[in-house]
């Protein structure tokens, strides 16, 4: 099949990319690089040293023989560019990776919500109604998150996507199936929100088939394809803003950082390793809504952890001191989550769950690249609000002066 | 109270401002003229000659001593001059009308499309965003619609915003209240959908006192203070786009234009008199919710009524034909619609319904100014997808083409 990436230059787009490219689909990626530039405006960069589009491509095709075409365009803001596009590769599936994805960069400052509005709203509604102008029938699968649903529902399971609620009627009780209530906890989550509005809308009245991927906390940084070649390697976050937790564990582990557990760390997650997120990707595109169906939703995680195991865990592997430091973040201190992810389990995955052979692999790729790390990059410094404090450790604080 | 009207220039805005200012408040109009501007656009105007905002404004102090003071601007781009508005008044309320706000232009085209959520999207969450920038405490109180609701709720009574439902938990039935499933039949309603997730967030993220007021379809055209001078007169709109369903049959009764019913007219709404929306309002100002309560929602309408029997009414009162035309909208044929709104007629609201006296009223008017009426503009042209038809009667369907 023909498929655009959207936002394929990415952490999740680029290994999806090579992942679908392996399988024999035809793929070009759409980007603006906003994530490269973002690095600039930060002043934070990937521990491991990634290349060009260019050269990722080039070596792509020198590794596999594959091709992968890039189209360079901002998709929130160039609809005519996108919409040409669409009419002249007539893809059958877009994946939808083109949004601003860090909770803690999205709560910088008013700019940075605005922005994420802006852009992560933009760009979907650009996409869908791109897809309807098009006339063509153009599979959407969209990387959501299992942030959408909130983490307060202790003594139930997290269905994927729908609940079923009884309701009083003036008959007596009904029974409905309705969109789970969400409870998104920053904006880069509620944009998610919006975006799930935004398809079960365009599902309705355009009968788009969309499906919509409710995806947790990825951890590893390599696939199958992106290890052929030092070229094809994938970005790795530790930062502060988009260093997602275990793997920012682990970079902390390899430079002597203390391990930053956000308040008692019993935020419970859901999680995934970046080689699953590939696999799931092509699951959901060969098994596509039929027109006319609601959107589909998929939980894409396959465990749950708390923080504070996950800290204790790397902390066992490596030696690393585990300290408690302000949570930044507005959020429960503890909570529980059980998640149902049936639907891809019955379509063949077999999970990678967290094993020490696999966050080895991760901690030597961090022990390879430490002399990359910026300290200062390290805390969480984004506040849920003006009378929260920094995630920063003790002995950093007073060096940094905050 | 210091109150901002933003979108002040408007249906619902300029009577509310008026209602506001006449009650004591003191009221400052924010407004980017979008509508007048739309208006160019669509080659239609209002039936009644609505004067420029200084004329308006000149004529309110003349006839009351009371003074509205205007700012120009577009609160969907200009955030910092939003912003510095908020510090340089600190306004105690905000009521927020500066949204696209018909169903049929935001299904015009996909620039159409676009802009709606666009412009409604970042309005909203940049008003949001400038109150918690600003750190005052400022109650939001916004236009919201019935719409978001939807209509297929056979059986049981829309409550005010939040739904008790049952859930089976892991030890049994657990009961929750969540914000009323959404069903939105345009983008327009659509985009009223995102607005209250970003209420809820803000709401729940940053303690802002929010009241989002889910209003039914306006009728009527004049209020106690539009009516006081002749230059204090609000717009009433017939065209297809904008035109809601009670006033556009009264002036294709007063033209002698067949009522143009879509489809079987099956469809069940919710209505409020104007006048009653400009005392909803003040009631909603008077009675905030406190910071850190969730959002407070209430049903702005005050009866319901089936489209075939309104038309059946003005035609009984007039003697204008009734025709069935294609419905160019995608929905259901026929529907139930109880509402409850007990929260307003608690606080005292003594609901005008349908009347022919009040209806007269309204007739009067349509027939002073029938001579502006362009019958070309009054039919519903706005398609909700390519392969429904516009509702246009037989006897003009040939004359035009379409």
């Amino acid at each position: 099949m023909k498929i655009l990436v959207l936002g394929g230059d990415g952490f999740c787009g680029w290994p999806a990319s090579l992942g679908l490219s392996q399988s024999g689909h035809e793929v070009v990626i759409v980007d603006n690089f906003s994530r490269r530039r973002i690095d600039e405006e930060l002043g934070a960069q990937s521990l491991t040293p990634i290349v060009s589009s260019t050269e990722r491509r080039k070596a792509w095709h020198e590794t596999t023989g594959h091709r992968i075409r890039l189209a360079v365009m901002d998709i929130a803001s160039q609809y005519d560019r996108l919409l040409a596009l669409l009419r002249e590769e007539k893809p059958q599936v877009i994946v939808h990776y083109a949004e601003q994805r860090s909770a803690p960069y999205s709560m910088k400052s008013p700019a940075h919500k605005r922005y994420t509005v802006n852009n992560n709203v933009n760009a979907t509604h650009n996409v869908l109604c791109a897809i309807v102008e098009s006339g063509l029938d153009i599979h959407l699968v969209h990387l959501g998150t299992m942030g959408v649903y909130g983490y307060g529902t202790a003594g139930m399971r997290i269905p994927e996507g729908y609940l079923g609620v009884k309701v009083d009627g003036d008959d007596g009780e009904v029974s409905e199936e309705i969109l789970y209530p969400t409870h998104p906890g920053s904006i880069y989550h509620m944009t998610k929100v919006l975006d799930q509005d935004l398809f079960a809308y365009y599902a309705k009245n355009d009968a788009l088939r969309i499906t919509d991927l409710h995806q947790g906390i990825i951890w590893g940084t390599s696939t199958d394809e992106t290890s052929l070649d030092e070229r094809l390697i994938n970005r790795f976050d530790y930062d502060g803003d988009y260093g997602t937790v275990l793997n920012r564990f682990l970079v902390q582990a390899a430079v002597g950082y203390p391990l930053t557990v956000h308040g008692v760390g019993g935020q419970t997650r859901a999680f995934i390793h970046i080689q699953d997120m590939v696999r799931c990707v092509r699951l959901a595109i060969e098994n596509p809504p039929e027109r006319g169906d609601r959107v589909k939703i998929f939980n894409q995680m396959t465990e749950t952890h708390r923080v504070r195991d996950l800290a204790a865990l790397v902390s066992s592997m490596t030696g690393a001191v585990v300290e408690n430091v302000p949570d930044p973040r507005k959020e429960d201190a503890e909570n529980e989550l059980h998640v149902v992810n049936d639907a891809f389990l019955d379509l063949g995955l077999r999970p990678l769950t967290l094993s020490n052979h696999l966050l080895d692999e991760i901690n030597r790729t961090a022990m390879k690249y430490r002399d990359r790390v910026d300290l200062s990059r390290i805390p969480a410094r984004s506040l849920w609000t003006k009378d929260l404090k920094p995630g920063v450790p003790v002995a950093y604080r007073e060096s940094t002066g905050r």
